[in-house]
């Protein structure tokens, strides 16, 4: 039997070990587990930014990975936990719009809400109100991961959740508008805008703090030294970077700032409906504005 | 046969890779093993820290865990090295008041020197006299792990070894005097005091400079949005904490400062002996002030 | 059958989860491989760094390890990967100097271009420009780990690759000149000059911004307090420390500074040739100017 993979998504840090006091629980429930951090500086009380990153990482994981994502200010409040179904994969949640784009974005994905009563006698009777990626995520993981319990086990499906997290980039007169949601080590900024289809070659400008920069398929290497560019990104998203130097502070920009597509091709006969009817859950994400070109681990796109 | 786990505590910090460096070593003794990092970012030459955290964290582990210890400012000297029994977990720390409150609280805890003499063959013949992790804690876990080395073998119990760590808490006229131990990432204030049982119902009160704050058993988004307030954390401590704010900036507070516990039930028969007879090693904790309500993963206690 | 092993070493950070994306390829294509982190956070652009870990890690890991090193700076353009044997360990990289001084210290060491085209189907078709770490390493790394590729399988050996990494220290009339190659956590100087072999009892001292420091053997711990001094580290490399404080701050130092050692034995016969015909990859590495001193691990030296 190959062993069970449970990620972990937090805004803990690791300077205290409280990720690894839930690795400990999974442990205990299921030796053998490999247990893999995605990140655990989520930064405080953003639940959407854990949201997009497991939107991003999930096609890369192996069936049957189970994902926690607990950024949680409302831990202990009548909150409800959510368990989503990517496939043969489960993400489980607050439900505090952390998964609300994700689910935009696929949405054939089954939600359903955990029945903490019904899970009984797999949880441990004397609880904490302000940890419950301790006492109630990880136990569940833990008794997934032993093939204890199945994802159907977990609770009814349901449609009432909050939708929330990033919001998906509008259309208007023909313009795509989205926003940076962050930047990273580098001070490359990551947009929401997922890989455009030119509407004529050469066509595809971003608009941002007054500038324009034409959209190309180059790597980080191939832009013009100490000059910004706009590039479409290893996760299929529409990048500002610069070679070898920090776009964040060079445009003084970072997350929430607003940017403009222009020249894209805008789907006419279905209009441009993010996560619509190509949404894959599972699967690697095809790109609402343009199928081919939007696919993460496509040739001629784009280091993280 | 399950797979052997390992902890690693250090002040090593993540951009060098000396905790990697330990990894291989025991991965060449013990293949298979799972290492675990409970965090490497204890500040350096704060082995009390480390302390506290294996405290906090060992009741979560599987049985037959090996947690090593490594903050260790005086490696290469004389100081000796210590093996802690809790239950069938072992703590291998230098004797440098690391271990100190976590034997104090577990007072039946069988405390071991390590006989690197005796050793002999079982580690490399030569060593450096600045990286013990590498040269000495490792190939210890690694023996143990592959199950060559039992805890017996590292050398006889000894009742001689540096106390130290942090200060418990004392009662004096019905008061319980603690300290803040650290801010954690989101700027909660963890005390040392374990949940105090109330006079009564809802005497309880935190003082700390010259506030005074009603301890509760809310959660965080219970309290009021932007004010102090004081809870039972999950760790079964008293904390202070901000709703989606930061306690340390607001009360301009943090480690070593002094706190007041008034209005606690103080246990007369037995004046308070923290880390008394009620101290089980190996299981979850038990509070000196309160058997009931001072456990970790009690239902009413308070995320990470 | 033991489980693979696959280490990581990048500048990506932990706060972006693009090393778990790689972690997830690799057991998606291996499962049950332990990937292990050496460190996420070598300074962006700085692929020596990453060089000088591998050299100082490789020797603590297993056989059959394979390191990938993803510090990267032109992915995308023509640059090419190498794949370079140590023993019976390959660490993948760019071909960008990053495997230079580590090549240069072990001559024997035999290089490999990776054949992209080559290894056909068993990379992505479609891959990114811009994070070759998740769509080319990381494949070659899994297919690796599952015992699906081997190294003779990666392409034809090459002498024709960027050497650079680190200048390799150098002996002018008697005195070797090094460089500060980092500060550490604790504000320890790490140079790249090997242990070297006293021309008299004592007669080694260290040069640095106009202090001179004598060299000597001993342990933190057995410094004076406050003062800097200058010994042998466990990676058997001169370190300029300071007990219980930060040898960086009291000298304002910092990687790049040039260091000069005097009183060193000078081998006559056969001149100083760093990582000459001594350098034998894949075992603990001996010091090009002192065999039986220059070996991490060795009694009497130095705390990473």
């Amino acid at each position: 039997m190959p062993r069970s993979i449970v990620t972990l998504t937090t805004d803990f840090g690791t300077a205290q070990p409280y990720a690894a006091m839930m690795k400990g629980v999974i442990l205990q429930r299921a030796p053998g587990t490999e247990v893999i951090d995605l990140t655990h500086d989520i930064p405080a009380w953003q639940p959407e930014l854990a949201g997009f990153w497991l939107q991003h990482c999930q096609p890369w994981f192996p069936s049957g990975t189970v994902h926690l994502a607990v950024v949680d200010p409302g831990v202990g409040t009548a909150r409800r936990l959510l368990a989503a179904e990517f496939g043969d994969q489960v993400v489980i949640a607050p439900d505090n719009g952390l998964l609300g784009a994700l689910i935009a974005r696929y949405p054939r994905t089954r939600v359903r809400e955990v029945a903490l009563d019904a899970l009984g006698g797999l949880l441990p009777a004397r609880r904490s109100e302000t940890f419950h990626g301790r006492d109630i995520f990880a136990p569940i993981a833990g008794e997934m991961a032993a093939g204890r319990l199945s994802v159907i086990g977990l609770g009814d499906t349901t449609e009432d959740y909050v939708r929330g997290g990033f919001t998906l980039p509008e259309v208007r007169e023909g313009v795509i508008h989205g926003q940076v949601v962050l930047a990273d080590r580098w001070g490359n900024l990551v947009t929401n805008v997922e890989a455009p289809r030119p509407a004529a070659e050469g066509s595809l400008k971003l608009r941002l703090a007054g500038r324009e920069l034409p959209i190309t398929r180059i790597s980080y290497a191939g832009l013009p030294e100490g000059q910004p560019g706009a590039l479409i990104n290893a996760l299929g998203l529409v990048e500002i970077a610069v070679n070898q130097g920090s776009a964040a502070e060079l445009l003084d920009a970072g997350p929430g700032m607003g940017v403009e597509i222009l020249g894209a091709e805008i789907p006419a006969p279905r209009p441009m409906r993010p996560g619509g009817p190509g949404g894959r859950p599972g699967g690697r994400p095809a790109s609402a504005t343009g199928e081919a070109s939007g696919r993460p681990g496509a040739a001629g796109q784009g280091r993280p």
